[in-house]
């Protein structure tokens, strides 16, 4: 049994890390230390959620993932092969029949999607001119990745997000049916949408998950559609107001939920933003149709990732429950 | 895009249904109809959602789950391999990095998985002689089964589970560490074990999850232990009152829950009798350590089984909240 | 180690098979007794061999095969992903790094496919009128079936294939630059042929790899036209004049050697006739352009299916040396 | 269709490398211009063919790699699952079946694997003073490396081995049943295993296949023995000779073929040596306990490593022919 050696295996780097690691151009402003691998999931404590949970009124239960299926929008050169496994014959006294599924697929990056904190990072220049290759919290690439998996920032370490969910519905609205490619939300259309549901700015407390809605989901059938060059989300103007407003959680319609290309010409500058700095996760592929028909613009959100260990991400069943 | 067609063909079949299908030895029995394929999910109603919630007080949260490890134990030949896929140089102006990772395993059967519809069938002589390989409500082996997953039964098709939990702590009860290989857990056990928690056996109503606690997780780390040829568990008996009493879902923390081998010669009867005959779930390998030693034996159950299409079950991360 | 309990297990239920298997339509007729899994391969004798070699004169190798790349043209719902998996850092005082790869795949169903004879088979109605799932030499899938890998007739049981190798250019006789869709390939076409090319019929011999251009390898660039609905290759009438002349191994360069659809209405009915009945091997997406364009009409054949146990078939690295 | 635009973006980086490509310690010095990429496999001419296939005498056909299964040895974290993929009823008028297989592993690295060049490299100073973390021909890891497998070095570059093959029987020389754990094979032991063999140093030639028995395979069936941590091999002496003799292949019964560890304390340096500053491959895994009883030390050697593109390295059935 191999799981104690590993487990030591990956503690041992991390041993001297008061004394060692050296300080990068955000961390050590990690709020919640620099061992700390939880990111904004921290922000979920008890007294959350059990404010979150006095948002259920009626026990109406919200579907805003989508199912996994062949054929769906897959990012890049990622691949979903499911297979099934049957007993040909059945056994036993009372003739039993069974039948497994063998999955290959990026199981944390295909479909509905939740970003861990090993997923996105950077080369960052630190305070003494040298570059180093780190994600969340000042993890380095040579201290988390193995082949097996990452050592350091696995998806296992984050809290389940069981917390206030806020809806912010663009296409209501900017009164379309759906953002174009390429629009880059602004905060004044966050604040325009939120006064249009109702819903004070300020009341946006840490640890709440705030999800956009950019109507895309409506493409989710058409996958050439719906993975288009030109995307429509989220700049760093909002990112920053997300982190400013100490959320845990973003998520929206889009299969990369910052607005694509980005306007600055960087590359998915808001992941960077949010996970790498600010440790806060997104959630992609997300579907709100429904309860935005509803106007569902508050909720409790429900979303528990699954715990592979060393997993840059997870698939994900995320409930928005009023 | 070849959803839409694949879901043509999927519905083909069962166009007919009302006129074709076979009476079975159960079925027409299934409470929602005979295209039903959420079974016992049904039960977790909006009201049942409403309730359970009131559970909640004080927002502590239990993972009892386990993390998906290399190396965890596994049952029969299923395998469990992940691996990273990383960037190995950054791109862009800001430099980004990331990492995927790519996971090859039975998804569904491996680690704390969640049991759906179209696992476990049986070989089943009709009404009219005939000999039919079915699943939960008399899917056939003929309808269901497709190479790239389940055209019937698939995990998809359940409710997300939101309801109240029980955990039955059988070691507690008995005064003993952990139930030995092999023994049978009888009503006589549970009702013991129900009074000594002060939860009446009449407070288990329709969509409730009860959890038996055998002590097993404690074996968790030692797979050849863990996956013992000899397992406690509970037998037809307990299985029938669990039918009785309506619950939704039921799991423990052994890879079976219920006793191996079973007395009386047959394989798996008691997977049958719930999944295949009453459309009742079942979660293995979960973990209730340390919900036990908080006395925890009434709480608010989340499990959200991943929606992997035509999958035979999912992996989950189940919580209690109390 | 369970190495030895597996081949135990295979063995059993073949002990008796001298006394109960059923004579069906064509078996007991194997060539090679009631227990051959090797079929035709069984032809290419050490004598052949010798004789086979004697055929190079130059020392030139033509790669008949096609390279396995992302976005080849893939057959039903195949799948094929292969990723990176890389040492991020260099270890050891020498500083070494490494590089595997992970590939998620119908391994021996993709691209350049050698067909074993696990492949295909039918269900066919035996001397006592019972229905029978059977495949080469009688076999059932009862027998054959495990969820990790054939029991019987899985591809490791063939010898390699190192025997004299005819093309039979069809489009060069022909005078097209390839077939139609459709087309189903005569005998005539094939005498032809051969007589075009100066081969005697009477010197395709036993154990001899009869192969098939049509041309269509100048598709294989383009998926969608490659894997067309109608395509051109050999019916019956020229399956059993294989089966007449004993070869080993037949091939081509479409998808499936045969004509598709099947003038008979048949579902491949080619792959029954030969692999089903006669343990004679097909060998799909080759390509002979090059060698073709040489006139290279017989040569020596080499071909050397990986042995994954319990697999259905295998990828290939087919060579002509002249 | 995406073969041509990969292939574009592959071929791209290389456009200027006369110009920029810096000078390593052993590069530019590659036989085969700075642009090669089939290293040693170049030295297997026509005529070497004609020449290796003049030692064919009887036919006799000697598997020398072994069948792939479940539960073999496996190096470091490797796997490997293979799963049946069933048609479960039979289809068309002739009621046809099928069986298909899905593979997911380490394909080229399992078993009998044959290592190509962009398995194992090493970070490197150069004239210049950078560090540079390369591969055969001076392939940075920036140039080599993408998710989806090598865009340099894959092992479609690889040119199929038909060669004369030389056995070095150890065990035979001397007089063990198979050499100890951590015994570095000596220049001198050669010497001595050739001089017992009757075959002359000098006749081992350019692009010839050297093969080493230690008599390891003997362990195949017990993986804990066969991966022991102490094996036996040649070091660094014996792989310079392999280097001045211009071999193109080696390979051996263990699964490294180098001793382990090594007694300078590098980590593989004999792969480094071989592959990485020489362009020779390397076999592992192979058995030639038959061949040895048979005393067949110099025989056709034919190999053909799978081309899956981009792959480190492939599986293989390598056959020894006399």
């Amino acid at each position: 049994m191999k799981i104690i050696p590993l487990l030591l295996a990956a503690l041992l780097p991390l041993a001297a890390y008061g004394q060692t690691r050296q300080a990068g151009p955000w961390w050590p402003n990690a709020e919640w230390g620099p061992m700390d691998q939880a990111g904004a999931s921290n922000r979920i404590t008890p007294e959350k959620i059990v404010a979150a949970f006095r948002l259920v009124q009626t026990g109406r239960v919200y579907e805003i993932g989508q199912v996994y299926e062949r054929g769906m929008p897959l990012g890049g050169t990622r691949d979903y092969a499911l297979r099934l496994v049957p007993a040909i014959e059945p056994t036993g006294t009372n003739r039993v029949l069974y039948n497994d599924e063998f999955l290959a697929a990026e199981v944390g990056q295909v479909g509905t999607q939740f970003d861990g904190l090993g997923h996105v990072g950077g080369e960052v220049r630190y305070a003494d001119g040298s570059l180093q290759r780190v994600f969340y919290n000042g993890f380095t690439t040579g201290e988390m990745n193995a082949g097996t998996g990452l050592r350091q920032l696995g998806i296992e370490h984050i809290k389940p997000l069981l917390t206030r969910g806020v809806l912010i519905d663009l296409p209501a609205y900017k009164n379309v049916q759906r953002l174009e490619g390429g629009y880059e939300v602004t905060l004044a259309d966050v604040r325009g949408a939120l006064q249009r549901e109702g819903i004070a700015e300020g009341s946006i407390m840490p640890g709440d998950a705030v999800l956009f809605r950019y109507g895309w989901a409506q493409l989710w059938g058409s996958p050439a559609e719906f993975m288009a060059a030109r995307l429509p989300g989220i700049g760093l103007e909002v990112a920053r107001w997300l982190v400013e407003r100490k959320v845990t959680v973003t998520g929206s319609d889009t299969s990369v939920t910052e607005v694509s290309p980005n306007p600055t010409g960087q590359t998915i500058p808001v992941h960077q933003e949010l996970m790498m700095k600010n440790g806060i996760f997104n959630i992609e592929n997300m579907t709100f149709e429904e309860l935005a028909a509803d106007r569902g613009y508050e909720f409790l959100f429900v979303a528990t990732p699954i715990r592979f260990e060393g997993a840059t991400g997870s698939p994900l069943r995320p409930l928005a429950i009023r």
